[in-house]
């Protein structure tokens, strides 16, 4: 009896971090969108890396890399910089889209497609559609956000981080 | 043994709530998109109330706001007369992205992100994107909507509507 | 005791399920954009049927039906060989919008919202969207896809397609 109990709240543990997981990634786009800046980068490790194709320019495949949450704050600092007519407060971050979720202990991995709007007055642009890989790790009893490699379609490496949750 | 067993259930009661109304979301968009009048109304509580930017004109912030059934159905009769024009059983309702839901007993909260398109002949549009903090009430076995706030992006209160299910 | 602990593992196999479907359904985005052809296969049963709108031409509500994996295959090799100026590999498939899932036994019925964007170089296009109804079989301990039905906005049946998993 015990050992069933013991195999049921193991089993029903994984379906709450699966939703803690998915939950995680809509604050991701709430707090990213808002913006909430404290927030979000509470959202992640220390250590978290960012590994991302540019998306624009001569190569769009080509992959930028920012490691821990000091380079993050930088990185995101000169975006919003960047994006203050009218970007800031106007986004959708939306980024739960075909999503799969492998959990291993403290750790898990996910895959999906995320997209960014744009409310550009009375206009509404897609500007972005991408795929992801997700590395989580269990902090204190909270999930937080490790790595995240986005990719635009087409890009080399494509194949497997569609698989990287298989 | 008992104990740990009410732990369980009570548990599992909550992901399934969380399953339920991801799927009252999903059918919101059927009902309205279908569309199927009677089966829509059926989704929301007598006393449900509707809070809204109207996302256009002068001060697309603006909220108007309607409260009980029988004024939801004077709105969206009119609404529906305006659309006459190929809208109605074009559009796609899009609900439930980047959801957060958070459940208390006989009440829930949830925040996400909604779109709404209309294939227009050969053409599909992307016509809007609202963030949403919607309030539902368990009655008699099943979850209804008892509120809908919808924003543009931008809105004074995004911040408090995106961190409602907190 | 014994009794709750069953009824239990019951409810929380049918959470799983729902899970593994919406996994099942994220997958087939992926394999139909890495492209990866057969694993794309290998999610279907022997005898898969699809029974599409083709959404384009006099009539876009036509439906076009093809039954079992050979003709899939013979099927979707034409559409590739079509499609070879830069889709390929260029293009999301995003399956779960406005998910609902009926679970019975061995089969499991679902709905929702699909949608097609395509990475044209610097442009992101929004190609389609439409309503579905999915039929899966549980074989060998995992969820096939035994049936698609895809249809148009307005298409004549929308409203039974939509309701198809209540």
């Amino acid at each position: 009896m015990d050992d069933r109990l013991a195999v049921l709240e193991a089993r029903l543990r994984e379906l709450e971090e699966d939703r803690e997981i998915r939950e995680l990634l809509a604050r991701y786009g709430y707090y990213a969108d808002a913006p909430l800046d404290e927030e979000y980068f509470r959202l992640f490790t220390e250590d978290c890396v960012m590994d991302v194709s540019v998306g624009c320019g001569e190569n769009p495949y080509e992959v930028v890399r920012w490691e821990g949450l000091a380079e993050m704050r930088r990185f995101l600092g000169e975006r919003t910089s960047q994006h203050d007519n009218g970007f800031q407060g106007r986004s959708f971050h939306v980024q739960g889209n075909n999503l799969a979720i492998k959990i291993t202990g403290d750790d898990a991995v996910a895959t999906g497609y995320s997209f960014i709007l744009h409310q550009d007055g009375p206009t509404l642009r897609l500007l972005s559609a991408s795929i992801n890989e997700w590395a989580f790790r269990r902090d204190d009893g909270h999930w937080k956000i490790q790595m995240r490699k986005r990719r635009m379609a087409g890009a080399p490496d494509a194949k497997e981080v569609l698989r990287a949750a298989e």
